[in-house]
């Protein structure tokens, strides 16, 4: 029997996604967490995604052991203050979610809400700040991933300086593939994760805080761990983590921002995955599948699909597509019957057929 | 010119250590995080860390994506209730951190604190508990890194046991290469990391929880992303991390275990530190070199050495061992002058040979 080398697994999920072999590679090595190198090695990742986040001269970037809800709790526990309220724009389950976060760690917090299939509206943001002068800070997700909708930041943006207010973003899923410019919009804070657009392997969160607002804030957070001004007191002073790093993967961060850089930047990478957004959307709707986003909403990270009910079963699909090493996101976050397929990653449009070709093959076999 | 391979970089650092390449070979995989195999890989995790832990039966174990302070805190939060009052039991850093952990997060507490060369005394405890009927729940570090003092936890659980108090051990250091048994000791957590004796590599914490109480913890967290509680109601449900784990780390630790277990487990382990520790201590002693801590209140994980003074300068020999791959902890934390060599991680005694070689060269030409 020839044995023929097993296709790479492709995750097409909101991440951890499909990481390239460089990055992998970046893994392999021991380091000192407290070494000149390794040092070094911070001091880059923090310069580069300020650059990324458009936030050099203004902003500073804080990096965090963990997952990227751990950035957003850091970014609301530090720097909204404890006798400020904030103002959370919801449209799905990451903005409910900053709301949780806020109602546990005690912090006064109003929120707006949409249904999901609905972009949070500037207006209404607008109107609930001249009605409430007591809201110091807002908080918005930039692409909501339960849904795959992307909202307006900037024009969002927009209202809360006109109104004298901060802006935190949430840009976790877009950060890398979709432009956000920290300083021009004034943002006071942009939260992500080393494993989504940058295409990093999880284990490392940041904020890219406005850093005359961060001086603010000795002592605000609710949390020693999360403390952002504590960690960047620390980084500007010895250069290093205050807690044990996740050398190897901040080691495949700093690869994966090299790949990034090679690619031709954020533009670069935008491109791609929208070519792949392209090609999924359209290959999906020739299968007769449904979107449950109209186009001018939706980002290209991850494509909400209507489930059309009865013969079609989203967990057959899931396990024929997972016996060939595709890997798609179980569970569904939206209200209404629907599957995610993620276009991100460390992917091309060879990968991006080979998906669809088996979701062909599993939908004529059902 | 002839290129001799380079010998592998050490770590003699209370960590992230020197791994295996078997753990590192295990980095380079991607994997879906709510995908069967990585469920499956986390519920082993899972019990296996809690078989550790001598907890089988009476304890289950929650993991959390972040740096060992993460599992601490998340500890105190969940565990420590709002209305009740910690006893931090402090000797060195890692107990004074906790006591700054229950400070942000507004939980009564007081502390009782000992010199950074003696252990805590359980009598003083015993009294401590006595006189203050209000404590709750008692906080300690297994082994205090600061100086790598082993403080004696059978004994303080005895006293804590007696007096009906909870007591919650921070074992990271020590967990995998020193025995912790945490049904008989009636411990209401152990906290660990990945990185330390368990030989991962760093980026994942986790807490051996006791169930009972641990089911009474519901919304007792002062942050949404350290909340033991729900985290455990998770792994429960569908076994999955709630928020974005990091995948590969996950891996590497499961390998790390593989390793742990073909080794003879945490009586071999320790073992193979202690020969370790043994040819290190005499080996700087043969050179000159004093111990911060007389033997018997010294574990073998890491061992601080006094600072002789001039004409001995730490960063010269930091600097000398770098340039030969290895790497000291640069920076002292006790109160006094010393510097600190770890004898755990992925070497044995032919590493430790190297390490003491280089050393000895580096002091002759000084």
């Amino acid at each position: 029997m020839i044995s023929t080398p097993h296709p790479r697994t492709l995750l097409l999920t909101p991440g951890p996604l499909t990481t390239s072999e460089a990055t992998r590679a970046a893994l392999g090595r021991d380091w000192g967490s407290r070494d000149d190198d390794f040092i070094a090695l911070t001091a880059r990742l923090r310069t580069r995604l300020t650059a990324l986040a458009g936030g050099a001269g203004t902003h500073e970037t804080v990096l965090l052991a963990g997952s990227g809800t751990f950035a957003v709790e850091a970014a609301l526990g530090t720097l909204v203050p404890r006798d400020g309220r904030a103002l959370v724009l919801v449209n799905g389950a990451y903005g409910r979610r900053m709301v949780e976060m806020l109602r546990r760690m005690g912090r006064d917090h109003v929120a707006l809400e949409w249904d999901e299939d609905r972009p949070v509206d500037p207006d209404a943001v607008e109107r609930a700040l001249l009605a409430d002068p007591a809201i110091t800070d807002v908080a918005v997700v930039q692409c909501e991933t339960t849904s795959g909708l992307l909202n307006p930041v900037e024009r969002i943006a927009d209202v809360v300086r006109r109104q004298g207010r901060r802006l935190l973003v949430d840009a976790m899923s877009a950060f890398g593939a979709l432009p956000i410019d920290a300083s021009r919009l004034g943002l006071c804070a942009v939260m992500a994760s080393s494993n989504k657009g940058l295409e990093g392997v999880p284990g490392i969160s940041f904020v890219v805080a406005e850093r005359a607002h961060l001086a603010r804030c000795a002592g605000n957070a609710h949390s020693l761990s999360l403390d952002l001004h504590a960690q960047a007191e620390g980084f500007r002073g010895n250069g290093q983590w205050r807690f044990t790093p996740p050398v190897q993967v901040a080691a495949a961060l700093d690869a994966a921002l090299d790949q990034l850089e090679a690619e031709g930047g954020i533009a670069a990478r935008g491109a791609r995955y929208a070519a792949l957004h392209r090609m999924l959307v359209d290959g999906m709707e020739a299968l007769g599948f449904r979107c449950f986003l109209p186009p001018d909403l939706q980002a290209p990270i991850i494509v909400t699909f209507r489930d059309p009910g009865p013969p079609f079963d989203f967990a057959a699909l899931y396990a024929r597509l997972q016996a060939e090493g595709i890997v798609l996101y179980p569970g569904k976050l939206t209200r209404e019957p629907s599957f995610r397929i993620g276009c991100i990653g460390a992917i091309d449009e060879a990968d991006m057929r080979r998906v669809l070709d088996a979701i062909a093959r599993a939908a004529r076999s059902a």
